[in-house]
Order: structure tokens, then sequence, then C-alpha cells
């Protein structure tokens, strides 16, 4: 057995997540037909982040076992011909150990949230980020997203069908940016932690928008975790508006 | 009659460029059909840059007449609400002179070309750029580039069926940009002038593809705008990495 891992950027508009589920589209499906084409007997794979339908990825990982060895850049060129002609791509392939598992093994994951925030739609970019059309404070969403930092019961955060033990997680780091925009800004969100819960990220946008909007003072922030209250967060932000960007490991796999 | 100037933004891959044409899919029909659910009679329209099938625009200037006054917010929305959902959008209107014209009165016309540079081939830029696989030099690209700006004949570099009355044209800048892209690299470029003769952008890209390749030395190009030879040109590139992105007027419309 033959363990490899595997970096994966993919438009998550026409699949329903990452994770697979019968009768419907998902990443994962895809990407192990394209291993069954080179080795029918390939037990299904884990990945480093379960995204939900609509969320894209420019860095996914997931491992995969294959019975015989392959070159790695091999390996990556026939599951890209595969894949073809889902929007899911092989960005690296490498070989790792048997215990190498690209979601316990994973240390940090790192997200992107962008916000078009100006009165036109999106044309170009409808699949790829949330449409906010009134002003946007970014320094108040920054203050506000500073509460969220560091060791917190995150339940306010948290979606209810979420399968984590526990609602205890650490965000290493959250950082709002603003880039110009055709007609408008676009508002970044970067977020670090070593894990997140279901639905985190995005009830985290959601309140942060709330606070640029001016309806909620930032500091509300900090009564929203403090409420450990799912009814007390700002309404979920939609999910194409978020992109997977990085998952990190003790050792890099790609490096 | 009152007359408006429109910036508009659109996504190219579901239609067949800018130019309305009989049964089908067009920007142009697109707004107009927009336009008439505001006003009936409302002639048709004229733009800036007749963008090619697959080609998007973050910054297309189309004017049109209006039979009654309309406050340039507002005209905005509506056309916005009544072209949902063709992924165009207007980003601007204003009030302009009867003497204005979108394409006659525009004095400079900006675009931009993206070649994502890596083995994998694109998930989430699919219809953004073109794919080239293979290593290509950036700065090999701008020396070729550099003999290009200025005033020449462009016959080499444009389409058999350019209706233009010569083929004289001045390029006033071009730039070729190295951006970081997930496994790869990104490479930009940019280009400035009064106006371009059909396909002359792509048919530029095209031949500084085998520049960076390595296929052509950066001096070919000058010997390709010497031969005044459509043979003489590299092929022309697809349009999906070309993007318009700016006009300009003697006064900005929407200043």
């Amino acid at each position: 057995m033959h363990r490899y891992a595997l970096r994966i950027e993919y438009d998550g508009t026409p699949f329903r997540g990452w994770q697979r589920q019968v009768a419907l589209a998902s990443v994962q499906g895809a990407v192990e037909a394209a291993l069954r084409r080179l080795d029918p007997q390939a037990p299904s794979i884990a990945a480093a982040g379960r995204t939900d339908t609509g969320v894209h990825a420019t860095a996914q990982v997931a491992h995969c076992d294959l019975a015989r060895a392959w070159d790695a850049f091999r390996l990556r060129a026939a599951l890209n011909a595969h894949l073809r002609p889902h929007p899911v791509a092989v960005l690296a392939a490498a070989p790792v150990p048997e215990d190498f598992h690209a979601r316990f093994s994973a240390i940090e994951r790192a997200y992107v949230f962008r916000i078009l925030n100006r009165r036109a739609p999106p044309a170009l970019d409808a699949q790829r980020v949330w449409h906010v059309p009134h002003p946007l404070d970014a320094t108040a969403m920054q203050a506000g997203a500073a509460y969220l930092v560091g060791q917190h019961d995150f339940t306010s955060f948290r979606a209810s069908q979420c399968q984590a033990l526990s609602p205890v997680k650490t965000l290493d780091a959250i950082t709002v940016t603003v880039v110009p925009a055709a007609a408008g800004q676009e508002i970044r969100i970067a977020l670090r932690a070593r894990s997140f819960l279901h639905n985190q990220v995005r009830s985290i946008v959601g309140t942060l928008e709330r606070v640029g909007a001016g309806a909620w003072a930032p500091h509300r922030v900090r009564d929203t975790l403090e409420a450990r209250d799912r009814a007390a967060c700002g309404p979920v932000a939609p999910p194409q508006g978020l992109c997977l960007t990085g998952v990190r490991y003790p050792v890099d796999p790609f490096a």
C-alpha cells in the first residue's frame, strides 16, 4: 500500500460540498472516481476540511492509498486527466508515510472569506463573493474580530448539526483587509486555527457584517461569544464567499 | 432625448461577444433588453470595445438614449434588476451630452490578459485565464513586448476579418507582470492604446507566449511586426484570458 497526499483546488459551485453523498455530486466523489481509473480497488479518501456546498478551495489536502507506487508527477497528471471536465485540479501529489492522515495530522487550517462591497451586483465573481450592497466599515469589523482571537467556547458560532466533541477552539488569527474593486471595495477576512467548528467561519463573517454595517457595536461580538448561544449570533454568511486556502502539517508533505 | 453613459462589467463566457446577433446571446442584447423594460422605444446602444465571444469586461463603456430623464442612481439600480440573471452588471450610470459617443469619443482602451502558468489545469479560474502548462520566462516576454510600443503597422497582429480602415495603430504601453498563483505563477499582460485592431491583443499575447516558452527569441517580435504578414504572427491566444479593464474619455463621464 502506497499513501499519497494531494493538494486540491476546486470550484465548489457545482458540488454538494466535499463529502461524498449518494446520488449527489461531491468533490470527494469526483476525486475518488479519478483515483479508481488508476486503481479500481482504491479505498475512499479523507480530507483536511469537509467544505460545505458552494465553498471553494485553493489548497484542500486529502490522502489516498494506491496498490502500486506512482511517480508523484505522473500521479498528478493522470488524476487531472481523469478529473476533466470537473472544476477540480490536483495541484500537487507527494508520497507520505502510512501514518499521515490529511485530517488528523493537520495542525492548522486557513480560510479566506471575500465580501464584494458595492451597490452593483457581481458579474464576474458572482459565485466567488458575498455581495453586500450597503457600506461596510472594515475598521469596525477588525475591532469586532479581535475579540475572537484565542481560545474560547464558540458555541454561539456553531451550526446546530455540528458534530465536534467540544465547542472550545483556538482562533490563531483573524484579519480584515480592504482590496480595491471595480466600483467599490472588496473586504477579505482571513482566519487561521488548528480546526474549526461546522459553520464557524460563516457565522463569524455574518456577525462581522452586522458590525461593519453599523447595526452592532464591535463589543457585541464579545457579548455574542460569552452568550454561548446560537441565537446570539448574526446571520450565517452565504457559502460562495468562502475558500479553504491552506492546511499545515508538522512536516510539509509537498516541500 | 436623454443620453447616459454606462460602465458595465460582464462575464463573457455565456455570450457570443458584445455585439448583438440574431438568435445568439450577446452582452449588447442583454443590456438593450433591460433598457427596453424602462423605455420600449430605446434605440440600440454603442460600446467602446466590441469584445469577442468569451472575452470579459470590468469596465466596458456604452451609451444609451432614453425618452425621459433618469436619476443616474435609479437608472443603474433599475437596469441591474432587469439584467438578472445574466452575468452583466451596470457599475455606474451618468448623464452625458448628446455628442458623447461611447465608441468615437474614447481616447484610450485598456486590456489585461491573464495567463495561468503551472502544470495543473485551472479549477477556480477556468473561464478567466489561458492555461499554459510549460514554463514561461516573463522577462523575455517583456523584452519582446517592448518592440511593439509606439506607432506601427500592425498588419501581422490583425484578424483577417478586421474592418479597421488602417492597420497603423499606436500602442501606448504594454507591461508583463508576474503574480504568485497556487502551484505556479500568473503572468498578466496589460496593454493601453487609443484603439486596437480586431484580435490585436490576442495575437500579441500568442506571439509573446512563443517568446516566453523560449521557442522564439525576443527580437523575432520585431521581425513579425516588420513582416506585415498575418502568417508571421504566433498563434492567437484564446479569448477567456482577456478582459477590457478601462476606457478613457477627454472628460470622465463618471467623475
